[in-house]
């Protein structure tokens, strides 16, 4: 039988990254190309006695059916600590749990954006949102991410010639996959362009805790006056991603559609998750837990830099990273990227090839996105050493 | 702020049952209006102990991010399971793990159903399945639901008035809320019609181990040669609802489409859960744990039916049940459903408003869906009393 898929679905494709976790599977090769938090930074410990507490005193409410908005308490608290600590969020606005900040990628352009309609999106950008909004038929168009954040005159271009814009969505710290922070100057420019051109704000901020150097800069949302800005946080960088619990921070009307949309896709987020992050938040040190994550990929991320300096310098250059879990690596212009990242797994070592981040992957770029959180330092040597190698070789 | 939300969302409304939920959520009223499962049928020890030993074996597993299809043990267990117990799927088949089943009916929707294009459901259907479909802006129509399932004849006209019509949604067993069970000629019979009009099937079996008397009768997907049928299984009634798994048996290329939707919705479904859903199945008695929740709802459903018979006969009528959680009450023609139900919350039991469950809220129906698993005995005795009472003052 021959299967007809829908319109908005029929030319997605299985995201790159993914096939390229293929070879990544494969035990001999070193995998620079995942996302995922090292291991040693879960609290392994402190969830297995909440978890095993929560059996013990609130079984049932750990395995019947929840409300779509979620866990009462956790929304409540982190309406608290959003708002004490980072001056986010006013009383127009609500919270939604979610199954993973991916979700909320998807209920917004579900309940915002009609098929055609554009999202500006920074260029490189996250491929799983972008695929998210590609799954909805959204047009995006990308805005070049220069050293502090996105070219905000080319931005404000966009937003003149086209009347159909939803939303920009922007990654301001620590950007996957560029690892560029916005500038404070570029915050709020970026708020008054949305503000002046009528559009909304998606702010994702998976990696805004992770900051190792430098100074911390306030969000978007904290800017917002006019309830233009969506934020995004998540805890799956900062407890677990396996849990898969994020939540949103919106203007109520936005939320309200949003949460008819979860109750559409799955309900609610799992129950003894939203539990468990909530008890964790509110019964152990979090802060210092976010400390001992700071230092974990403070280490990692400058022996990462180091190794980069010591194997592919001057042929392969990068912007110093000040949090987050990615480095953006250019090539010279005489190589050819996509060549390089083939010969890269050919030579043991597999890393993401930056066309994947862009709006059309069939432009070219001379950027590959390299993770440092998952690889142990034996495996960040090794394949460092080989692309410092192999780039040698071409040059 | 006016925003302007996406015409497939635009109109959608919160879930009816929800909007009934608020009354439910007050303790002086019995509400007669959920679908939970029972307390006393959730396998807390045993999840308890497995939980406990995840967490002391694979803690990172437990934590980390993990593949979109589904926990690979979990997924290879199933296949096996369900073509050994239900001769389902064949090697044209595939299987993903979801979060909840009614995470099913949005993926389906998304990769099959352009805007505009028509769903055939059993006319009263699940409302949630409904609210999913909505959300894509499909055209719905409903097909009458008779003593032995949908209206073969009707369903023909239907499929022979159309040519965009993208798949016929189905709860064969103890449909949610008619309670009524398909026939085997009937499940032929649809199976047969989708053939000759070239569209799909869902099939959607959330209930079908909870059969409590008559005759085990086999799903429309075992009789799939062309590969049209779309099989949704759930945990949900089965272990617990909160934990959020659930399974879709589909061909190939439908799996590999839905399995790029959820990779741009939530990525992958709690491992934990789908860790635990595993453990449970090969390591303790799953069919044992079955009979047992036969033996919890062949009790309750008597109870109730028992009670109805005693308090509402011969006003309000019901067909008897052979599985599942709800019952069908009719009201005599005199009597306007939305009128007695709206007293009946003022006599402190809250049902749900038969009108909810069809595909255009405004018509009119005679019937309600009530929920006998939810309950305690005690609640239910004074819940049907109360519409007894009602329905004698009002005749």
């Amino acid at each position: 039988m021959e299967y007809k898929f829908s319109d908005r679905t029929n030319n997605l494709k299985p995201s790159a990254i993914r096939e390229i976790f293929k070879y990544a599977a494969d035990p001999t090769v070193v995998s620079l190309s995942a996302g995922n938090p090292s291991p040693d930074a879960f609290p392994v410990k402190e969830l297995e006695e909440i978890s095993a507490e929560l059996f013990r005193t609130n079984p049932i409410g750990l395995l019947q059916y929840s409300v779509t908005e979620g866990y009462t308490p956790l929304r409540e608290y982190l309406k608290g600590y959003l708002s004490d600590k980072y001056c986010i969020g006013t009383d127009n606005d609500d919270i939604l749990i979610t199954t993973g900040a991916q979700q909320i990628m998807d209920f917004a352009t579900k309940s915002l954006v009609n098929e055609g309609e554009i999202i500006v999106t920074e260029a490189p950008s996250f491929i799983g949102s972008l695929n998210s909004f590609r799954a909805y038929n959204a047009k995006l168009v990308g805005v070049p991410v220069q050293s502090d954040g996105m070219d905000t005159e080319i931005l404000e271009k966009v937003l003149s010639e086209h009347d159909n814009i939803k939303f920009i969505y922007t990654i301001p710290n620590f950007q996957n996959p560029s690892g560029v922070t916005m500038s404070m100057e570029k915050r709020e420019r970026v708020y008054e362009l949305a503000c002046k051109y009528d559009v909304l704000i998606l702010e994702d901020n998976p990696y805004g805790d992770l900051r190792y150097s430098g100074e911390f800069l306030p969000s978007i949302k904290s800017l917002d006056k006019e309830g233009r800005v969506i934020y995004a946080g998540s805890f799956s960088k900062v407890i677990a991603p396996g849990i898969r619990v994020a939540y949103v921070l919106a203007p109520k009307p936005i939320i309200q559609k949003m949460t008819v949309c979860k109750q559409g896709s799955d309900v609610h987020t799992n129950i003894w998750s939203q539990m468990l992050c909530y008890e964790y938040l509110t019964k152990y040190d979090f802060e210092a837990h976010l400390d001992k994550l700071r230092t974990i990929y403070r280490k990692k991320a400058q022996f990462c830099m180091d190794l980069l300096d010591k194997y592919c310098a001057p042929e392969i250059t990068y912007d110093k990273i000040d949090g987050g879990l990615f480095i953006w690596c250019k090539l010279p212009e005489s190589v050819d990227m996509l060549d390089y990242v083939k010969k890269a797994i050919e030579n043991k070592v597999c890393v993401v090839p930056g066309n994947a981040f862009l709006t059309d992957e069939s432009e070219t770029t001379n950027g590959f996105r390299i993770n440092f959180s998952t690889p142990t330092d034996e495996q960040l040597e090794k394949g460092i050493k080989a692309l410092g190698k192999l780039i040698k070789s071409l040059v």
